[in-house]
C-alpha cells in the first residue's frame, strides 16, 4: 500500500519538478573550474555585512529569494521552506526564514542537508501537500572554520586530508508540471560510523554512509550505476571519493565511469591550495543548483543521482572522544 | 488539488495514529506535579555516562527504543526517524540514530522540535510514505545550561524570567489504524521576531510565534478554541503563557478556559525553584508523550492542540546583537 520500494527508497509517482534554481558562491569558488555556472559570485567573504555568520545568512536569504523570483513566484506562494546549515542552531536558515515569512521547517543533516531537503520537499509535492516548496542550504568557509576548527586569524596549519568548506549556497523551488528536471526516487540514509575520529579527514568518515546509501538505492530501484549519466556525491573530496568507488566495487557496483564528487569538482585543489577539496552544505548545494541544474536544463545531461553526504559530529562530541557518524541521502533527478 | 486548507494547515485525511509513546525525565522533573505520568525517572542527571551530552543521547536512544518496543515493533520495521535536539549539530539525535539503524532525517526547530517532527511524521504516514515513523526529541538541563548560558559549576545567579531546561525526552511511534489518538491537522509556523534580545526571557520571545500559529490554525480550520479540551503550548512558561493568552484575545480568540503550557505544568516553580517554568525540546515532548498521551488513551481528554514553541537563536547570534526569532508548530491530536 505504501510508496516505498525496498527498504529505503520512495518512488515519486507524480515526479515533482525542480522549477527553478539559484546559487551564490564566494570569491575562491568563483575562481574555480565551475565559475561560469554559478549565478552570483561574491566579491568578498563578508558580503557587505559585519560578520561571517551574518554574511552566511545573507547569502542564504538572497539565494532563496532569487530562486523564487526565477520561478515567477512570490514568497506567499511558497508552502514550505526546508532549510538547514552547519552553524550552531542553524542560525543562517532561521534568520533567512525570519526575513522571508514562509512556513519554515528547519533541518540538520550537516553537509547532507541539500538532499535531505530535496527528499522531504519532493515527498511533500508528490503527496499534494501544497504546490511549491523551497529546498535550500548554505555554508561559509570563515564561519565554519572558526566554529569547527580555529578562527582564521590563528593561521593554523592545515592537514592535507582537510577539506575546504565552500562559501556558497543553493536553493531549488519544487513544483508540479512543466519541462523541468523531475525528482523520481529518494533514498534515505542510515547513520554509519566506522570509528574515524579525525575531524581533518571527513571524506573518510562520510564515505561508508555514501556507499551504504548508493548500495541501497541500486538494490531498491533495480537500477545499475550505468543508468545514470552522472552519480555525484556531495563533498567527499579526493580522499573520500577514492574510498567510495573502491568500497562500492566490493559490493559489486562499478561506478568508476560516471562518478563525480562536488567537493572534487568545485576547486582546482593543486592551484587553489584547497587540500582534499570542497566540503560544507553549500558544496553540493551550489554545484547542484549551479552546474548540474543548468546541464540538465540544457539537456547536456539527462539524469543524475545526487548524494549529499554529512558528518554529524560537533566540536563537543569530538572533544569527548566520540567518532564521527556519517549520513548520506540520495535523490535521482531526471530530465 | 492539494491537501492544504487555508494558508498554513494540512488536513490529514487518513488520520495517522500515535500507536505508542514513551517518556523519560530527570530527577527534578520526577519530583514535579506530573511525576506519576512519566515512564521512566532518572536517579541522577548523568544516567551512568561520563558527560551530560552523552547522558542526553542515551536518554533519547532509550526513549525511542522503548517507544518502538511498546508498539510491538522492531527497529527494522520503522521507515523513518525524525528527531532533533538543542545541542550544537543535534549530536544527541545523530548519536541516537547511530545506534538505532533507522533511516534518519535530522531536524532543528529548537524547542518546537516535537511538533515539527510530528508534523512531518504524520504527513509521511498520511501520504503512505512508509508504515511507521518515530518522532522524538530530548533536552538536558546541564548540557543546555553550559552550552547556552554558563557551566553549572560557575554558580551563576539566574534571572527570575529564566526558564529551566527540562531534562527529559519523548518519543511517539506513528502508524495507521487502531484505537489510538489520531493526528488530524498540522499547522506549520512562520518565524516571528519582535526584537526581544534577552536570552533569559525566552517565553516573551516565543509568544508571538505561538500566537501567530494558533491564530492561523483557528482561521484555517474554522475551529474555535473551545473545540479542544486542551490547548497546550510547549514551553512558554508562566510569562510567555500570560502574553500568549492576552495577545490572542486581541485577535478575537479567548483561550483562557482551556489553555495550558507544558513548561508551566512540569514543575511547581515556587517549591522547586524553577523560576518561570520548564523549557527545552524535552519539555513539550515529555509532557505530551507522558501526560497527554495517557490522558488521551484513558479517554479522560478527547482532543488537544499541541503547539511546541522554539527560540531559534544561538550564543553567537546573541553575542552579535541579534534578537531572538521564534517559531511554533501546531498539531491537533484527537481520540
Amino acid at each position: 500500500m505504501n510508496k516505498k520500494i525496498g527498504n529505503r527508497t520512495v518512488q515519486l509517482k507524480n515526479e515533482p519538478r525542480i522549477i527553478s534554481a539559484f546559487s551564490i558562491v564566494g570569491p575562491r569558488e568563483g575562481e574555480g573550474p565551475l565559475k561560469q555556472y554559478f549565478d552570483e559570485i561574491l566579491k568578498d567573504e563578508l558580503y557587505e555585512t559585519e560578520s561571517y555568520e551574518k554574511a552566511e545568512a545573507k547569502i542564504l536569504t538572497n539565494t532563496i529569494q532569487e530562486a523564487i523570483k526565477r520561478a515567477n513566484l512570490k514568497n506567499k506562494d511558497i508552502d514550505y521552506l526546508l532549510a538547514g546549515d552547519l552553524l550552531n542552531q542553524i542560525i543562517s536558515s532561521s534568520f533567512a526564514a525570519r526575513q522571508l515569512e514562509i512556513p519554515f521547517l528547519g533541518l540538520y543533516g550537516a553537509c547532507s542537508t541539500m538532499t535531505e531537503s530535496l527528499s522531504l520537499g519532493s515527498i511533500l509535492i508528490d503527496s499534494d501537500i501544497g504546490e511549491y516548496v523551497v529546498c535550500a542550504t548554505a555554508s561559509h568557509f570563515c564561519s565554519a572554520e572558526r566554529q569547527f576548527r580555529f578562527p582564521l586569524e590563528y593561521g593554523s596549519q592545515r592537514s592535507q586530508t582537510c577539506q575546504w568548506t565552500v562559501t556558497g549556497s543553493g536553493a531549488m523551488v519544487l513544483g508540479k508540471g512543466g519541462n523541468f528536471p523531475k525528482i523520481t526516487y529518494v533514498t534515505t540514509g542510515v547513520v554509519k560510523d566506522y570509528g574515524i575520529k579525525d575531524a581533518n579527514n571527513m571524506g573518510a568518515a562520510m564515505a561508508p554512509a555514501a556507499v551504504d546509501t548508493l548500495y541501497n538505492h541500486f538494490k531498491d530501484t533495480g537500477r545499475k550505476p550505468e543508468y545514470y549519466d552522472v552519480i555525484v556525491t556531495g563533498d567527499l573530496g579526493s580522499i573520500g571519493k577514492e574510498i567510495t568507488q573502491k568500497l562500492l566495487l566490493e559490493y559489486g557496483y562499478d561506478i568508476r565511469n560516471n562518478y563525480m564528487d562536488c567537493g572534487d569538482m568545485i576547486f582546482n585543489n593543486q592551484a587553489q591550495g584547497t587540500d582534499a577539496g570542497g566540503s560544507g552544505c553549500g558544496c553540493s548545494a551550489s554545484v547542484a543548483a549551479g552546474y548540474f541544474y543548468k546541464k540538465l536544463m540544457r539537456k547536456e545531461i539527462k539524469s543524475i543521482l545526487l548524494i549529499s553526504t554529512g558528518a554529524l559530529m560537533s566540536t563537543t562530541s569530538s572533544l569527548q572522544g566520540e567518532s564521527i557518524p556519517g549520513i548520506a541521502h540520495a535523490v535521482s533527478i531526471e530530465m
